[in-house]
């Protein structure tokens, strides 16, 4: 009997909204089985998670520590072979570390860290295991995305030279949405580190930045705002962009763009033409061009290259969400542990999903906007 | 241990769509686990279908008369809950009867049988037996096709005066498209029944049209075309209707209608107000009024009802797509399924599924509009 | 010094919509005079209304018999060129045919006439004096609209298999809406004709259908509704069609849609891909192909067809709307009787305005249509 | 008999594209009649122009000071009232101003000088002889765009928080784009200024913000850029914003943004609410609240407000576009001419239009961009 891969889980108990996405994700294809949980550091809540969640008693633990201790004595046919991480950002670095540390791959929710220097760690344990960190950059999982970026690597729009990326969620307009767990930890810094809106849906756009454009950001002009009164971290916040390849750019994010739902989106300019993606209509590319008619793409066509083909579930026209994109990541990290298992070379397509370098590069993200706003001089370098 | 619901799979076996689909559709929410199949009835096919779906062998059969055969005889804790039937239409009808004379609820794809007898025998031996069956009208399943159900329910445009409903794909524009299998068995008789465009996609529209507007076709005025040369079965289809409540309609479904995905949509208008959902953007509701501005309904927000909340996963602006609608069917059958094993009765929201009478209604639209498009006269009353 | 296209108008009044708009559209371009009017029935509207509008006081007519004949008097360099009538669909025959009579030639509003035979007299007139009929079916008059027609023409989607033209209003949807002055007319037959609806914007869609097709009517299937309790003429319908080449379609216009605008869109779907334009949306036509993506073509742009590019003003992004497209209806008349008056060859796209046998196809269809709606018959036959 | 209010124009002779769009503009509500013109620095083309736009000889001039000081000798009842310049940038000044100093009323085409001195020169004349200047800032023309001016003016939004204005164009993408007239003179720092892209686009943008949001950009952090190699102005630019209230922005514009149109685009969040505008769908006004859903409000309706509806000329549903809201800004100047030629008060609503103060900021906006462009610093006070 074959076997699926199995996970182990770090938060994302009963009242967690990520945690069940987590799930989901990670259950859509058929191939990850959770096989175990520390769901809450609340016992109870732990527990009653875990029986929601239809685990035997011996596998529901109390603890990240206590779960990862007792699945490293598991035989292999039975033990964890990754930890999924789905609780707030300052309780990511210990249990990614102890999961390396005893043979685990990892995967995390972004940011990947609460510091850059925490962030370095973990690439360089799992650079020295030979273990896998994979990130949820979700946005990245979405077969749009993975087209776009192949067109521009292949040089459809010739050199790129502008990116505009926009990410206004309008979620934290009021002081009182602090009320709610998400919009709670999100605004502590304990829990959020040194940016809030910058770390949370910042990152993702600096991310979808660099991943459809092949580019590097190097330069930044950084201007983080605290819009509603009393906010210890940005809820705002705008970024001038310089590329490696001499490219300019815009980066903005906000939290308070009232009325906003989660509307990131991304117009890349080269050359020869441009492209256009927004994530909630995530399976329409807009290809634009010179002097020829703009080109809608769409997911599940027999037109799209293979790695969209690849990330693609339904035929055309039975529209891909979010939590597709989310699978897609847990998917193709899977489908390469599982080719390590077998002995096997994952195929590029496994590989496809961000890891350990797009971490760093997301902590030193957020510290290099956070140090630029903070700046009187324009231009900042992006350093690593 | 809390258990999951159970699932036998007839069908489905490796090179088929519909069968992943389904499987997906199964998964995502935890809660039901493929515990058997017999995917093909070639025997190898079977067999290494079931492997790749990580079932042990003995769960594995090769014919669905023995895999409901051999799983009647297990235990209560572990034989199947419900058969689960995604073959084409002429192979529904025999395994769902013996399925439910052998105590199993049963899930099949639309339409439910290839002729109306079959799928009122079905209906009468469903009642008979006190099992359910549930009937995969996928788009019934999107959030905001509940919202816009129960806004219409609740009286907010008045009474309906008029539905439009439309069905354009574009996949069966050439005869070549016929050497695919999906192709290929909607266009013979023998496994479609005596329709083709109508049966696989006219029946939805039908459907969607009867679930938002809460009426009933009773008249009909059909033109049923083959368009593409030398096919047997329509290939498009025009129909004027008549509800039970006055209201005048048109519904129109074609696979020639090149360029076209899966473009289902509807339009609903009564006396104070109109709505308007489009299947491929599936998580915008367009409700539309006299004299104010035409509002922008979207999935997961707060404002939506109850209903619509119950049967979305994702924060607003996280598009769910067509697995999540999918799903949700698969998800209230589930837990109505739990709750009768629990003693519990099942919620209002759970019970929101299409069963055996839509399966009926759905096999007399097929029937009926066959006869109305050979009749000179121009209404033909809809009989069940 | 060049000289003008001069104008005269019947009807268009103070208080009338239509007369501004047509005013606007003729003054467009610079090519065309209002030189004279018999703007209302009542002689104080009348004159008022002249004055309003900059006129001399001996061009300014209170009957159009008046006018007619004053006009016909006066020196070829002074008297009007073309009379436009925009009243109410009973008063269209009588000056049309006084100012044949008398050497003018004539723009109407649609439809044509209150009668086919009032339509067919009209023609026949035309014909015999060598004198032009425009009549405003606006639409056509769009740049991507005559895109849409070159395309299809030029056989860029093989032959046409399916039209599907809707055309849907509210702002009949309350009885209390035949209160103002638009709707009082639209609603009472002795004004209207025998059809509300199909009469007012049905003969838009059906015009609109067979001028991108290329395509005739030669079957209906009538279903034309009063919704509205107490109203007289129909304010909703729906028609299944069948064309010359074979092709099938469906129309239907409505009134009572509540919350539509004015809503007409049009699908046309061939052997090789299909097209799609929302009115609107009116720069932008979508064309779809079997297997590469969907192209958006706007107005404006370098790659559109010479005819298209014939009937745009402004560069691409620089929206041109509903005013532009009348326009350009009166442009292309303008410049034809110019091209008379100084005897040259007036070019095809001078041409390409509808006339007279578009009124009698018009005034065909409604009668056709409303005996269709009348008959128990399924297929009735288009005749003129 | 009344009269309309008589223009002469500068500039625009037969190849140049923006004196037709005026021309359009200005004849479309048949206020303001044609009477004279110095259409091109060349007599020939003046001529051959003039007598095309059927003008009596003697009313064709071959210079702008001919014309200028020709019409101010001819007695009230005939000579203009105002001169329309539609030269490039650097012929704005001279003749505006020497049409000031005889007594005639300017409309100019934007930016409204070469340099922010001679803008201020300007307005000081204007100033002291009571005379007036007109901006064609076209796209504060559009009904929508005073719908959202209303709104955010009567405290829909609450406070505003952010603005971002949007303003891609592809068209200068290539080198060899600068062959062609349009292209030539804005890529040329004698006939344009200092700035080629902000200068041309990017002071719409500012001006749009403003208009809209009723604040004023105090800061700014621009980064301006010349991407096509060999140009001498900036095609392209990214600025960071913060406005007298507090609130954030960013504007960008580019000419290089291949394969947009004429993208300008707008969103504007305060505390309750916040809307979206695109001037390719310009009849569109998208409304955003935290807790209810999208309005979309449309030309035409209702519904709007009073400002929205006086410079609307069709019902709903029939698109008004670029010319019509080029259109609104003539015929609000013409009438607050005509208001005091008649010794009358002109309305609110017919002063609404940009003026001379307009022209300044936008001057300002150009020195002050190229200034913090070339600035080390982050912030850059924006100084008129």
């Amino acid at each position: 009997m074959k076997q699926k891969i199995r996970m182990g889980m770090v938060g994302g108990g009963k009242k967690a909204f990520i945690g069940a996405v987590h799930r989901m994700a990670a259950s859509l294809d058929g191939l990850i089985e959770l096989s175990c949980g520390a769901f809450s550091s609340n016992a109870e809540n732990a527990i009653e998670s875990g029986k929601d969640l239809f685990l035997p008693d011996n596998r529901i633990y109390t603890s990240y520590a206590e779960m990862i201790t007792a699945e490293s004595k598991l035989p292999a046919s039975e033990r964890i072979h990754f930890v999924s991480i789905v609780t707030p950002n300052n309780l990511h670095f210990e249990p990614a570390m102890l999961a390396l540390e005893n043979g685990f791959h990892v995967l995390i929710d972004k940011p990947i860290t609460l510091t850059l220097a925490e962030a370095k760690a973990l690439k360089a344990k799992a650079d020295e295991t030979g273990l896998m960190i994979c990130l949820t950059h979700t946005y990245s999982g979405y077969p749009m995305v993975k087209q776009a970026k192949k067109m521009v690597k292949d040089g459809a729009f010739g050199k790129i030279r502008k990116v505009v990326v926009e990410y206004p969620q309008g979620w934290l307009s009021l002081p009182a949405d602090a009320d709610n767990k998400q919009a709670a930890w999100r605004a502590d810094p304990a829990k959020s580190g040194i940016s809030g809106c910058m770390a949370d849906v910042g990152t993702h756009a600096a991310h979808l930045a660099e991943y459809i454009s092949g580019l590097q950001i190097t330069k930044i002009c950084a201007d983080l705002n605290i819009v509603v009164e009393n906010r210890l971290l940005d809820d705002d916040g705008n970024v001038l962009l310089k590329f490696d390849n001499g490219a300019n750019g815009v980066l903005f994010a906000s939290q308070i763009a009232a009325g906003e739902e989660n509307a990131i989106k991304i117009y890349v300019y080269g050359e020869k033409g441009g492209l256009e993606w927004h994530q909630m209509e995530p399976n329409t590319l807009l290809v634009k061009w010179l002097d020829q008619p703009m080109q809608v793409y769409r997911t599940g066509n027999g037109y799209n290259s293979d790695i969209a083909k690849y990330n693609t579930r339904t035929p055309s026209g039975h529209p891909e969400g979010y939590l597709e994109a989310f699978a897609n990541i847990y998917k193709n990290f899977a489908q390469t542990i599982a080719a390590k298992e077998n002995g096997t070379t994952p195929s590029e397509e496994m590989l496809d999903f961000p890891g350990a370098a797009e971490g760093v590069r997301g902590m030193a993200f957020i510290e290099n906007v956070v140090a630029s706003s903070k700046s009187e001089q324009k231009w900042y370098d992006f350093t690593v």
